[in-house]
């Protein structure tokens, strides 16, 4: 229910264009292991983000590709090791996963080459993975870690304690439409729309070449939803935000159906019906609701079949979920079109980690979108979906101003 | 997802000064038992409005305390039958209940002087109504029903056919403003306020001194949500709707604590705490998230926990109740302030049958509304809750230009 709002912030830190010579990767007795978060110098390797979200950590690892033999051979060991665990495995234990398909490969960042890597895991796993940095030696390295979302302020203590490490926090939002532009500049597939989204055979993806300087709507589907309306990637502004998001689907659909996970209530809800569970315009005026232009077929109240027994008996799993996933759609495709005709946008792009592996869910907001609008506001999701604020982090400290110059001509 | 709309438009058959003597209640060979809706006259009783919700029939019976000793004989056993058995039961079977504590008595309405009963059964046992009605022989009788809601839609075949009656059907959101109007200016104590809303032993209701003719906003909580931009009683325009309202909580409600109906749930709520189920904003950043203005205590992400086995099996069937009340109303909450922003209103009303025995959806409703305009926007309930449809289109018909007039002067 939030409104405050700011504008056009600038960090003072951002365009860092002074590069310093890799430092190597030992214990310093003088800092006690850690780099402060303002040095105005490019950082040593290893270069890490993480997004630390309700649900998800997001974590961005830059792996060298143009290391000379001077830096090889400073690189030590332990380093040497990580970048060989993190980019020669796909799964870490049960939890840990790369999303290898997103990779970006022999890209510039910080006047480096090298490939960024994006791997997710529960944040509930946030010990386990202290844990396991500590199993790999980590904390025995003096570097920094970039941190954003809530969790960069919970886990601070906890992290810098262990670690040893300088523990660099941004502003998640900040963070994400730094994230949003360098990315969108970087890969000219990242934006896309969906020409027929109620096709379930071919809804065609089209590319979608996005300019920041032209006001959109950006809305975040994490555990929780923000929207904000951004007119440069300096000057934005969070509008509101609802608490109904994908932790939401995630969490009703693990009460309702039993489900263990995102994969499995994302997959039931794809074989499901939601109209067994919700109540349509229809089932109330027995047709269209003309006086409003509110067709027989749309939802009237979510879940208002599930008072009745019987109707409960036959909704199935798949059913519930279905309904879930419609419910919160709904009501952010609401939400985002009162914002975007508030603001006088045309163009809301759909960001966070709730679109991962998750077709479905953007095919019905574009075609929510698109419908309700009469084909004047467009939907553009993100291939990156949940990875940009990790990305805007890491840039925050590492990016250099010809970074994107340079990517461009190659 | 709709925000077209409509303005000013005003009824032609409104305000109806005409009077006719009541006509005998016997049925008409001429006209097959019904009455034209477009007659420009009082209707002979019995005068019933319905208005046929997504879950609930709310029905408003006006009852003569007038009758003249012609009159008496002329209304004939049926219908002295149907208004003894109306005004002295206060259940109808196992699902009609009359609200006793709604009733107005001896109020003025088309030019006579009567008691209006207010009285509700499940829109599901529309046809047990039916059947009831033919087992007291309504069906022998000449006489009009004033129906609104969707089901006026729905089942008007359906009546027309079994009761030989006439059906006269009003948009629902035009009877609640004309409804609204009228109740408003009846009874004084009609609209209230909460002084305190955050104090449970005594939040304090004030009586509210409404004027239709100061722009408010006009939220109505039935299974969906309207909300309505009001200029007067007869400019007003649909801003937006949701379909997460009371249906939405009573149907989770069923699935996720196997409760049985409305009374059960509000019960179970009432004892419950969300916080075992939603996941704050402090459990995200450990505190509050300053940047934007959020406390650590509000919701981040509604039913955000239940993704976890352990907090599952943590949180009780009142715990998940509560938590379904609180995401409603929330979300209801931050879309009315968004309305009431955007619209540049201070005063929000909220209606409908789901603030019925709803004390604690109430207050916390003003108390989100106090908090997050700190203090510029008042929210606003009323006694008659979700009556007020049936009652505007009881008006609608039967309304005389003098009934309220001559009330205020009674």
């Amino acid at each position: 229910m939030d409104t405050k709002s700011h504008n056009g912030i600038e960090h003072s830190n951002t365009n860092i264009s002074k590069h310093t010579k890799m430092t190597n990767n030992t214990v310093s007795p003088i800092t006690n292991g850690q780099q402060s978060c303002e040095e105005n110098t490019i950082p040593a390797f290893p270069w890490f983000a993480m997004d630390i979200g309700g649900t998800l950590v997001k974590l961005v690892y830059f792996e060298p590709l143009d290391l000379n033999p001077e830096e090889v051979e400073l690189e030590g060991e332990i380093l040497m090791n990580i970048r060989h665990y993190l980019t020669s495995n796909r799964a870490y234990g049960e939890d840990g996963f790369r999303d290898h398909a997103l990779e970006l490969n022999n890209v510039r960042l910080g006047g480096r080459r090298g490939n960024l890597h994006f791997i997710r895991f529960p944040t509930s796993k946030m010990s386990n993975f202290i844990d396991l940095c500590i199993s790999k030696h980590l904390h025995t390295l003096t570097f920094k870690v970039f941190a954003t979302g809530g969790g960069a302020y919970k886990f601070e203590h906890d992290a810098v304690e262990r670690l040893k490490l300088s523990w660099c926090k941004c502003d998640e939002l900040e963070t994400l439409i730094k994230g949003l532009s360098y990315l969108s500049k970087l890969n000219p597939n990242e934006c896309f729309y969906y020409e027929e989204p109620e096709n379930n055979e071919n809804s065609n993806k089209i590319p979608f070449k996005f300019n920041i300087r032209n006001p959109f709507l950006l809305v975040n589907i994490g555990s929780g939803i923000s929207i904000l309306h951004v007119e440069s990637e300096t000057s934005y502004r969070r509008i509101t935000g609802t608490s109904i998001g994908g932790a939401t689907f995630l969490g009703l659909c693990c009460l309702l159906t039993g489900c263990s996970g995102y994969e499995e209530a994302i997959k039931l809800a794809s074989e499901g019906d939601s109209t067994t569970v919700d109540k349509l315009v229809k089932d109330i005026y027995g047709g269209d609701y003309e006086r409003f232009g509110l067709p027989g077929h749309i939802v009237a109240c979510s879940f208002g079949h599930m008072n009745l027994p019987e109707k409960r008996e036959q909704a199935s799993k798949a059913d519930l979920a279905r309904a879930t996933l419609v419910t919160v759609l709904n009501n952010i495709g609401s939400i985002s079109m009162m914002c975007a005709r508030t603001e006088n946008v045309d163009r809301i792009l759909f960001s966070g980690s709730f679109l991962r592996i998750n077709d479905l869910s953007m095919r019905i907001l574009a075609y929510a979108m698109d419908y309700w609008s009469e084909g004047k506001i467009k939907a553009i999701f993100l291939e990156h979906e949940g990875y940009f604020s990790a990305v805007g982090c890491l840039g925050e400290y590492i990016m250099d101003e010809n970074d994107l110059t340079d990517i461009s001509q190659s």
